[in-house]
């Protein structure tokens, strides 16, 4: 049975609307993520939210109705609400139908199978939320093993990195670590450790990728530390020819990504 | 001589904080940059703010001096404020150490030498500012002739766009049209027009890209209309290996333009 809920001040709304906020997440352990498409991709891939809200105006569409039904045999609550209150939770005046609060989830570097994936995409202190949700977008498009972030990165459950993920949040394995504890690891087994810098001559098309290829990208503004870049088997550079020295910190991974994956399909 | 303001209410702060919505800036004629690094990118370029805000604290920096110098030399004003008041101006906590309203400028196709570059970018209803600037940033590293924004796109001097293009719009080529005006001049001369599809199984790498080269990306929801893949040359798609069928538009307009790019360069 679903339930009806018009009012802001039901404490399932201000749950809802506060982990927005950092602060709330990390108490309740809980995050947002908005729209059919995303929430149905999440499904698919066994992760149900434990509240659901939608409107009136959707609540027939088969996949809400799917998502409906996944919520309550999972023993979670579906909320049927006002457009006024959907926007409220979205932040945006057109918000997706359908928003769920999931409990968070993640991975530790012991849980990885190297062998799942010869691309790996590794990020060091990635401070957009943008960026993040973009890099595991294209991490599920190429492939790849997951999303290892290393040191302070921005929150992977932040209601823009779910979004800019597009569903990849709910399909790409997302570790987070430390980078001595990121090494260790990965030198446990095969792996090439793949740093993009500004301070070498090597092209990125230049090179040799052996599987499984780690592909490391460093802060947006800082890039690596100096140390980080002695512990990379490669460093490669991506041409520059015009006035700035550096990529968006996505799109630089993303031009790296799809030219490994180019070499393994060769 | 600069002038030190400390008043929200003086009209110049609050002008300066109203370009932050597009109506006012329709109405100016005027933008909001952030940043010594793009600010001074701007100026390398021959771009000065009429009006540049900076605090006591970077007054002194070279890069702030020579912004002053140049912005009282073209007969504009160069503020010391608070950093309360240029906080105010970023709408971030952390500005940058100053902040430049300039007036808004652009070209038109006929401004246009196709013959400059043997890569341009062309993006169809480009919604997200984000996705602009980004996309301005790597027609910077790739060396594009221009960015296309064709039909009803995001605004390119929405902060936003400019903070992600890093300087970038000051220094590539913006034009704004429709498709039918494109097409026309597109055809005046040589150029092959590639559009990114989930509709073909040619893959971006099994193509010779003919100079010059114009990559056309529809709008992120949507793609393309119909028949603007029939206007093009080729259509070439991006391998998709996970669940998703599609990329960020930006990551997949920088995955292409890699790849012209080092065809140029072979």
């Amino acid at each position: 049975m679903t339930r009806l809920v018009t009012a802001y001040s039901n404490p399932l709304v201000k749950h809802a609307r506060n982990l927005r906020e950092k602060r709330h997440r990390r108490e309740s352990g809980q995050f947002l993520a908005e729209g059919l498409r995303i929430l149905t991709e999440a499904r698919e891939s066994g992760r149900v939210p434990r509240l659901l809200f939608f409107t009136g105006a959707t609540a027939a569409h088969p996949l809400v109705v799917r998502l409906i039904d996944a919520v309550e045999a999972a023993g979670g609550e579906a909320l049927e609400t006002t457009p006024d209150i959907l926007s409220k939770l979205s932040g945006k005046d057109n918000p997706g139908a359908v928003m769920g609060v999931y409990d968070e989830f993640g991975a530790t570097l012991d849980d990885l199978d190297r062998d799942a994936s010869g691309i790996w995409l590794v990020a060091e202190r990635l401070r957009d939320p943008g960026n993040l949700g973009t890099m595991l977008r294209t991490g599920d498009a190429v492939g790849a093993g997951g999303l290892i972030l290393v040191g302070d990165c921005v929150d992977p459950f932040s209601v823009e990195a779910v979004r800019a993920s597009m569903g990849a949040l709910f399909t790409v394995p997302v570790v987070r670590c430390e980078w001595d504890a990121f090494l260790e690891w990965l030198r446990g087994g095969p792996g090439q450790l793949v740093g993009l810098s500004l301070d070498t001559e090597r092209d990125y098309r230049a090179v040799d990728y052996a599987a499984p290829t780690f592909l490391l990208t460093g802060n947006e503004a800082q890039g690596m530390p100096e140390g980080y870049a002695e512990a990379c088997d490669l460093l490669v550079k991506i041409p520059m020819l015009g006035r700035a020295d550096s990529l968006n910190a996505a799109v630089a991974t993303a031009v790296m990504a799809y030219e490994v994956l180019a070499q393994r399909q060769k």
